[in-house]
């Protein structure tokens, strides 16, 4: 089994918000990998990754970072997979690493997702793998038709919601 | 009975927020419904909803989101009912929120409330039917007049504060 | 004819914004009347408009101010009409006003639309009136549903676009 | 003894940041009020109070907000007595509050301090006083004098910090 | 020839932001359709446009919008296609339209790229395809191994300037 | 003829912000001086002004400063008159002037007024000193009282405002 | 031992910030003072330091400092040392402080780092020194070179994170 | 001659701004070197740039960058050399680009100055070498002690502005 999807983050503080994409790619049965890599504690080991990533058989590498956070656009510098880019919450709510991550120079592009989206990161890791691969393209399928269901249940817990005029 | 009033949320995470509508709502005797739907999770659902409000009755809709919150503004393209949108408070202190709901395109306005402002987005919904219906137009009016008691009571609660050079 | 709307302004600087609003409710033949005031500079006035509004049968107040962006609540305070507020865009962006007029404390809501929003500000009124009035009702109806011709006229405009790689 | 300084607020939840505007008066030995007042909830008691704090001997008015905070401003519409405005953190950290109180339009000043600066904004008031007060005048300046003495006290704390390379 | 990425706006005044997309794809030679889509507009354009894309053939969906900018998440919302979503600078700096694209909800991701980033939306669309698409992949390499051309340049053109001290 | 108010500025491109001040002042006829000072580039006369300003008879003390603004802060911290602080837009729309002004630590405040708020800075000044200078109290009664009249301008002009739907 | 870098903050407060920068300092063996020195509570003690520092043979001043963050450029004003600014944060996120300190008009540079960022701080001052001081050069590579570590170790505790679809 | 300080920027467009660091050097006849540079679009050349600089004699690094400001952190990745942040003002109002360089993680600082700050950049830049060079130290020593006669030459001009109530 190969990794299609690389998970990268700078620390394991931020596991905790990365494990979401793992959950939700393990759930959906796609091989990933984890690794830790900083854009300014390791420039060349990232720049290694990067550069041989494809070649390894990754399809689309997911990158989280806080703060100034380089690391995504570092790895999108060096390769031509797509790179998706989470920012994850620290000093300054966040906006810190959503600027430094989504505001890339023309010519490199980083797939920036909300606040701590890991799960939305690997979706859409998922999405981008479904257009050459019918198993990924049915899985994503089932998944975004099953989101409905989450708001059925709200809808049954809403209804326990009691007041007098309360009509549903 | 029939409700006058549909609150929407996109999740029961909202209810703590949204709950001040309905109870507000309720003190007043004003018929309501509650029912989960969302924008992205089930966008036929909404269309369908804002669609069929104002045949079942609805006057005033009131939609609360959080983050890129495009519920109330969808809502808003398929009906010509009022609607009013309840930022809630999420990553980003809520304002991610606001400016989502509150910056809509030229011809489909969203009457946008503060963040969390669930219970003022109720009190507008009365306002707005007070318009047509005297029996709210009087349940708003003592309500409004009544605000002025809370502050009466925190003069009292002031007057017991106690300082040597405090003179009231 | 009498005024259904009464727009306020705090300054003729802010004409240029505010008079999409009236545009728009010429256009839908909705009487309307438009006068200065400052919650600052005449505080009184302020106060007496909004108590006597209802009674000249005024149903909707849209209000514009910009900076410290008093004049839409303390309207609000003395009215249970409900009360629109249309930021005007200045020193920040329009920030500032956006958020003195949105973060209204419980009990006195105003219902606000984006910075320099002056026209969804009528039109918003106008569906706020259409509630009780079928005339009205038709009009908005008419109106929302030629907002996709703006969508269709771009297509024809999109459509004379063109690129080698273009395909339609 | 009558109040020279009268403080405002809007609510009860707003005692423990004026609080500190409270006890630093009482310190100095400076006679004040306290009362609670509401742009939007009172608005007549705002403008009564406004208009006859001058004659009933006060000096100066420090007014706690929070949110949309119109209170200073509109007190300050009418009152040519200095108005002080404290923005009351909130929602979104003060910022709202701060904005709203800060940026007034052209003719009607309110003097602002930092968010929560309820201290500060008694200070300020004291200074404002010791204009045409000696025994205020002399006041503020002890205490001014006395700054320097929290960091002497600090340098004395530092100065317990033991580290191998520190060397004072 | 069929288009493989289309290209969403919502207004022609989008234009001159999204023509950058089209000029990038029309040199690399991959077939694209601009059309205009509102999702406050012409919501069933919209879901009718999203559920039908991929059976069209269409292989990424690249929407831009500005304010409430709702369109990139409304028609992520209908597909299991990637949808990139291009944040267009309007009232608040771009501030409103990226904060309304990229803080998307669990389960229905889309890829932001940086205020009016146009161009690296398609540069992002050629990056996916190119998993599933040798020429495609070949393009995107070769482009992206050029860029390091305009730092040459640029660093020929400061080759040029001179100062006294300046050594290279 | 000695001057009672202080104007400081850190540069001459201040002045076209701060001379509102000197205009207002001029036309009240109240003496003023206008001097630069920088908290950076002339740290040791601007402690010197601020200690010896009012041993010359300054009641109060205007300071406009952009960007990092520390000269009111500095000049507050060596004098007991009441500093006003005007922030002056530059790079990041006054934000960061606002903040270096209005967040000032405790015990040493500054009276904050809005960005480019010279003229409140004056009108404020002069209410500081109306408090021990009935000739002063008199002119900003006066000056306050007559604000309504730009008010009643304004609707003059809108009265001139025609449309077949505006009745007023 | 004589101190090379003096560590300054405003108040014992911001201590459990600026203790990082001492620990740092203290493990590469790097003799330091720390002192409290306020702005605006002791302003001529300030220049005071700020003009003897380099005679101490001090080579590098941080300076800590949150709200209306002065105290860096203050120093910075009066010495020609290297004055680094350490952002703390406060009630704003520590915005107003990094503004405060980082805006610094032309003449007079503060060298900020990230809000909170003490040991960043530390290790530029080291970085400064190093230009001069062989030894302190050797333990700025040695420790730089070992930041690696911490993503060696990150990848071993990544390793041990388990997934049935996890492939490293 | 050898450079002193290597000035950096990822592109021309950013000379106009970092043309001021080159300007300020060369009146100080420090010889220094200009080079263009990306951490997106040659990143190899960076960190080998980065690497060598030492080697060639370069004391301090200046990297001036816009938008998602990899550069200067990253450069810092893979030298020991102090490096001095410049951002630039793009899109939205150079914040993105701040936040992108001074919030670095801990390890590895960057000096950062205010947005478009360059002749600040080379100011500092010239304060760290002083340390070690006494030629440049006597430049700095005569520049800074300089700085005081922009503010004479202001208060010269502000003495020719007359007004009837100015009295200096």
């Amino acid at each position: 089994m190969k990794a299609l999807v690389s998970i990268i983050m700078g620390s394991t503080s931020d596991l905790p918000v990365m494990e979401k994409a793992c959950k939700w790619l393990n759930e959906m049965e796609i091989p990933f990998e984890v690794n830790a890599l900083s854009a300014h504690r390791t420039p060349q080991a990232v720049e290694k990754f990067a550069r041989e990533a494809q070649g390894r058989g990754i399809k689309v590498i997911i990158a989280g970072a806080g703060m100034a956070a380089a690391l995504p656009g570092v790895i999108a510098a060096s390769t031509t997979l797509p790179v998706i880019g989470v920012p994850i919450k620290g000093m300054l709510d966040g906006l810190d690493a959503m600027l430094s991550i989504v505001q890339m120079p023309p010519g490199i592009p980083v797939a920036t997702v909300g606040v701590n989206g890991a799960q939305n990161a690997a979706i859409l890791a998922a999405e981008i793998m479904a257009l050459a691969d019918s198993d990924i393209a049915q899985k994503v399928t089932r998944y975004k038709a099953g989101l409905g269901a989450k708001i059925e249940k709200a809808n049954q817990d809403l209804a326990q919601v009691k007041y007098d005029y309360k009509v549903n």
